[in-house]
């Protein structure tokens, strides 16, 4: 038997209605906030991600060549393709231009609780400028759609790369040369971070400083001792999510995000019940288009994870029930079979979801396959009812019978779903 | 500057306005006729579409091996994967078991009009036996779909490929031998059949007849002079479709779908505005899970082309106007930001898409920006009109200027939508 390909999955018809579900929930709150959808390939020119993450990333993407011989791969993420796509196309838009997307990705990795070869992202960008305006309107609409989605239990950390950055700067460590030191210090390395700091001439309180820095978390308050542009800028983007009504956020610098893009607010959001894989959201404010030969132009964005958001959430119990099929219509014999087809047509274009019989079968197995199928009600359509214009409707739920006009029947099956 | 693949798209807002709105609505379709949606991975074992369709389809796929040596592609067709899925994991449902599924298929072919290296496809698939409400039922859903979407110029046209097979069976080519002669009678090459049949052992008069059969079409009328199981499947296969209420349909004994599986009713739908490339559905009654291993089960199916349905919708002038942002709020100066924020937020929650000046503009600058999105209206919050708590709210159409208090914001707004 074939199987489907390790590390992916296939999704049956009721995972499918929670997924739709959610996806559209999701997409409402960003139209509602004014960004409007984007999509772009499902494979990428290899360069794209290379570029973006270093030649290490192939080791974890599905890359490979096509028959014209050029190096592509399945997309790993999907801000690079959206900055490119706005590189190639969307620079003529008005700013800033808000941006969304949902679709799969891709990682060559090993399979795991919460991480799949095949995974889903729903992301934003607002590309344009920096400002504490435009870093709030992003967390804020990651902050919205994980609300609405009636998740409990996550958190929202945020912090600014700068903070770290100009510490390590005060201490000679600047650009580039830092690079290093905050990819260790994102992963809460120290142990390899502080040779890293050593080697290049930190001193012993330097070191610890920029350590104690990564620590400090909680809320807006704990910031009150430090200095610089970096705080007051934090310090507004707060203040502007409080207006916007927002309040499970804390200041977290040790989100630090290591990739040399990102070059402001940068903020995380985990949902501690997924354990070892808890971050369901990741973001911030960078610079990305100048490596792919654009302009160079501020962006704020971020991914949400949707499979590990959906994982916390049924974690927490809070999925939704199955959609129930409204009517089975089951005709009592041959006679009756076109009149059968003519109320199922009837009912779907009143709005009614409708099935009947298409088997053939008798009464008796097809009250099983109602009942297997979760039918709420079923439409016997008998020679004798049919002479009055009317038809049995049966509540599945209480076995009741009830004899109803074709012409309320609409009505009727409206009403009984409320 | 890093291009999108060659034969791929990126596509801006408006577009997935449009692509959005269509695919809800065919969704909306397929549940309403009590199908359930499916979802499989983007990426298979390439021996399931060389199983299916001969190794030959290699040549025109984007087939791969992964880091482990597998050989995977990048799925071409979605009928495949949904019956692997089946026999994976959905035998055990109630049958007839009713799916649909929509996503992205790739091919590996010189790019043209109409023709894409990735395009979408929905489809669905009805499992578990061979009846003529069966098949009605697929058709009848592939006709509503597309009656939705607005289309006017489309032709769906039905055959049984049992009537042909018969044809050639009575002049002694039966089963596997007959495949190449259907495949090129599919593609009406009757000069590449004609050697064929006649190699065979056909006599001219066998061979005309298939000839002009395949040559039959128009009215349900049209099968009077012929006979046979298959005639008289068909004839019910209409009879059904009237009850449901279709009529844009006709007899075509020249839809052949030359592949080996295909066993009884076939059809297609064009959209002859299209030209050279103006099928935009094709599907059938077929017997596939045994070739993978699985129980040998009927289906009918087909897929439909999203990409070339809605090509064809933009033909004909009928491709909905773009969504608008509803509000632009815009403070006045740094004092009233706050308050611009808060009521940016209760204008989304109460399901108004709402935006807010994120780059500090002036006035002017913010009205050329909310003009260049189409906000239809902007919210001015000044000092002044704060101290009795209201806002002004300029028509951008019409340029007038109104007093609104906040608390009447939302259902002024809402209001003036309709």
């Amino acid at each position: 038997m074939i199987q489907r390909p390790r590390g992916t999955r296939d999704f049956g018809p009721s995972e499918m209605e929670t997924r739709r579900y959610f996806e559209s929930m999701m997409r409402s709150i960003c139209l509602a906030h004014g960004f409007r959808e984007v999509q772009t390939p499902t494979f990428e020119h290899t360069e794209l991600f290379t570029t973006k993450s270093g030649p290490g990333i192939i080791d974890e993407i599905y890359a490979f060549k096509d028959k014209g011989d050029r190096e592509i791969c399945l997309r790993p993420e999907l801000t690079a393709p959206v900055i490119r796509f706005f590189i190639n196309d969307l620079t003529n838009y008005p700013r800033p231009l808000k941006l969304f997307y949902f679709g799969p990705c891709f990682r060559y990795e090993r399979p795991q609780a919460g991480r799949f070869r095949e995974f889903y992202q729903f992301g934003a960008e607002v590309i344009g400028s920096s400002t504490p305006e435009m870093d709030a309107e992003v967390i804020g609409l990651a902050a919205s759609m994980l609300e609405a989605t009636g998740l409990q239990d996550y958190r929202i950390r945020i912090g600014h790369i700068g903070i770290l950055r100009s510490l390590l700067a005060e201490a000679g460590v600047a650009g580039d040369a830092a690079l290093p030191i905050l990819q260790k210090l994102d992963k809460k390395l120290y142990d390899e971070a502080t040779p890293l700091m050593k080697g290049a001439g930190m001193s012993d309180d330097g070191i610890e400083k920029v350590i104690r820095t990564t620590q400090i978390s909680g809320p807006i308050d704990v910031l009150k001792d430090y200095e610089g542009e970096a705080k007051v800028y934090l310090e507004e983007v707060f203040d502007i999510l409080q207006h916007y009504g927002f309040r499970n956020l804390q200041v977290d610098l040790g989100v630090v995000r290591g990739l040399a893009y990102y070059t402001g607010v940068v903020f995380e959001v985990d949902a501690p019940k997924l354990g070892a894989e808890k971050q369901i959201c990741g973001g911030g404010a960078y610079s990305l288009s100048e490596l792919f030969g654009g302009e160079k132009v501020h962006s704020t964005g971020f991914g949400i994870g949707f499979d590990r958001t959906l994982i916390a959430l049924d974690k927490e119990g809070s999925l939704p029930m199955k959609v129930r099929l409204q009517a089975y219509v089951v005709p009592v014999g041959e006679s009756t079979r076109s009149k059968a087809c003519e109320i199922t047509a009837m009912l779907r274009k009143g709005g009614i979801s409708a099935d009947m019989d298409l088997m053939r079968r008798n009464m008796g197995k097809n009250f099983k396959y109602a009942d297997a199928v979760g039918a709420e009600k079923v439409i016997i359509v008998g020679e004798k009812e049919l002479e009055t214009g009317s038809v049995n409707v049966r509540d599945m739920a209480s076995g009741t019978q009830t004899m109803v006009s074709i012409e309320g029947l609409i009505s009727y099956l409206g009403h009984a779903k409320s």
